[in-house]
């Protein structure tokens, strides 16, 4: 570590590994406030739980019967067989949604619905299946049941005072079930990062004009901007800039006044007009911890931090799939960390051939997953890693570490999908 | 099979097969027309590609270089080495984003940053580590390299002319990049489809009120706008009903005049207010053809057809996890398969257990995913099957064929993930 006159670390130019990385990361925006917020339910899909729930009510609050049937004393059915049937006084049918009134006594039995209220007294239901009016007021029943049977108890879903969903669950459809019935309907919820998207290169047009020689279309920009939306951030702002030092300091400035993440693509790698550096070096305070990752793509990658602002700032490599990968593999990987949220389940592959690994990097191997009769086989997807194609044509992605000598045709590879 | 006296097929109380279930929904909906709607590009993400697309030019349309280096004619370099350099003339100096404007010829070359121009005349580049200034006009290159070195040729992305996506493709992030990359910024998706959701029971009470005994929260209305959501569909209306007849045709008829797809989750048990069938077969023509599939969950289900009116109908169970997973084994295969998706990748996993099958019916068994050495444990999550916390506890589903006894501790079964 070394420091310059104005009392800022100096960028030494070691390379992290990913490991080292990801630490200085969550370690620079430890104190980085995850702000919450609170929805309805009917917008909560997909966004990211930021306390844990306790029940304030059992779900369900009553004794609810799974079938049509008889509900009654379990011991007045014991011994019962299709040939010896109990007789049963039928003392109330229930309608579903009315509450049970009638205890039912030994000898007695109710009617009820699927989903309907049992009574008290009653500790099991008999489907009506087995079950035969004898006359007007009683039944023969030809089932024995143990008690319980056919009962969903009370809190049997979800226990009163119960922690039932933790911090850090991303809601899903199923969530919104149990959320619903557990009757809460504004949710606290992760507020979503606001993000700044610059795209540097003079050698950038917009999507909708045609290059001319040495020019391509801005991709960045779309790929990061969907990648923000897929993650639920907030996109706050896209420049697509020349790369000139004074524009991008006025992005960086005006970014991290407004957004939790200031994200620049382009100009980070060793060529001449490389200012993305210098430049969150000299807005953000501490600035840059890391300056290039042992990572395969994503060397030329930049990390930085703005502790007042408390503003995560990145510079990432010029090739969109490349860009791509390592806002996955970083910003991602930090915001699933800061929300509590679980890794993504991977799925296991065998490889389809040998690959072999970059020297002392980590190698961010992209494949595709085709079926087979284990499961399925992971075929590498060759190419230069400034091509996008290679990552339409994947299902994801397998890490191979650095001490890792590469990968053997049938090893079985946990492949993270994309 | 029978008719009734109005010519319609009167229901037969036999039970399907998921895959006989499958088989006459992809049939019945056979003629149902997709809709296909153009979007910019920005708004895409998560949308179904509605048609093959074909580049209409190649990407990149110049040759263009990988690294920071010198763009040379690859015979310059052969038998160099670190000790036997070769001297090149520097004829040029390309910036990024601006022509090459002068042929390479032997003992030339040209100074191409990391995404310039390759001039003609080059074939490939040595890396600006492996050179060194020798005077003004000229350098020495310490590296032999073959020809296409460091180059990215024309069309090596996206080939001229050539498929780049296929109709059915999600469009996930890169997707995003490779449309934006080949120059296309509106983009032919599948229109959603239009969904109308009905729940209906006297036992229900709306979410933001307090169920009195006997009463329920209505649960299914937010897991199924949920799951519709999930999957992109329009919800065009949700009601919750009271379990009688007239209301229930009312909606119905409404919800085929402005909906693809008509949901009516409660009333398909084998209760007494068992009206959706019927309001389904008077309503829809040819009306029902499924009632009651040998699924665990999912017995009570309803599939029907209305064939003026393009409209799928179906009656789910009223239990909320069994609706939810219905929707997804009958409704959402069938969206897949008639938008040329394909199905989703699923996970292997291990066995924690035994677990027995339904006999004659096909279990859709819930299972939370355990990290193992090997990979996944899949751990049987068990309960009633109208707890919804058993799906907000899953990680996804594993199916048991009905032929199949059961599975094994240390099998290998296929996870879904919810």
């Amino acid at each position: 570590m070394g420091w310059n006159r104005k009392g800022k670390r100096v960028r030494l130019l070691t390379v992290d590994s990913l490991q080292q990385a990801r630490e200085k990361l969550r370690s620079a925006a430890e104190r980085k406030k995850m702000e919450l917020e609170f929805i309805e339910l009917n917008q909560a899909l997909g966004r990211i739980l930021a306390s844990d729930l306790v029940s304030p009510e059992p779900v369900p609050h009553f004794r609810r019967s799974t079938v049509d049937g008889y509900a009654l004393r379990a011991a007045d059915t014991q011994g019962v067989t299709e040939s010896i049937p109990v007789f049963l006084e039928v003392i109330e049918k229930i309608e579903i949604g009315t509450p049970a009134l009638r205890m039912v006594q030994p000898g007695q039995c109710t009617y009820v619905p699927t989903g309907g209220m049992i009574p008290e007294g009653a500790d099991a239901v008999v489907m009506v299946e087995y079950s035969e009016a004898f006359d007007e007021t009683s039944i023969a029943v030809y089932d024995s049941v143990s008690p319980g049977r056919n009962v969903v108890a009370i809190g049997e879903d979800i226990r009163e005072q119960s922690l039932f969903l933790k911090k850090g669950s991303l809601i899903r459809p199923q969530e919104i079930g149990v959320l619903s019935s557990a009757g809460i309907h504004t949710v606290p919820v992760y507020k979503p990062w606001n993000i700044t998207i610059i795209s540097t290169g003079d050698e950038l047009v917009s999507a909708d004009r045609k290059p001319g020689p040495g020019q391509i279309r801005d991709i960045n920009t779309y790929v990061l901007e969907a990648m923000s939306r897929k993650y639920g951030f907030k996109t706050i702002e896209t420049q697509v800039l020349r790369d000139e030092k004074s524009l991008l300091e006025e992005a960086v400035k005006k970014g991290i006044k407004t957004s939790d993440l200031v994200v620049v693509s382009g100009g980070s790698s060793q060529g001449e007009k490389d200012h993305t550096a210098q430049v969150m070096d000299e807005i953000a305070s501490p600035g840059v911890f890391t300056h290039g990752i042992a990572l395969k793509p994503g060397k030329p990658t930049i990390l930085a931090y703005d502790e007042q602002s408390e503003t995560i700032l990145t510079g990432l490599p010029g090739h969109p799939a490349a860009a791509m990968l390592v806002f996955e593999l970083l910003i991602i990987w930090l915001y699933r960390a800061m929300t509590h949220q679980s890794e993504p389940k991977e799925t296991l592959a065998q490889m389809e051939s040998n690959v072999a690994s970059a020297p002392g990097r980590t190698t961010c191997l992209l494949v595709s997953l085709e079926e087979s009769a284990e499961g399925y086989t992971a075929k590498p997807i060759l190419g230069k890693s400034g091509l996008m194609t290679t990552l339409s044509r994947s299902s994801g992605y397998t890490m191979i570490e650095s001490g890792k000598e590469g990968l053997k045709q049938g090893e079985t590879v946990r492949v993270v999908l994309l």
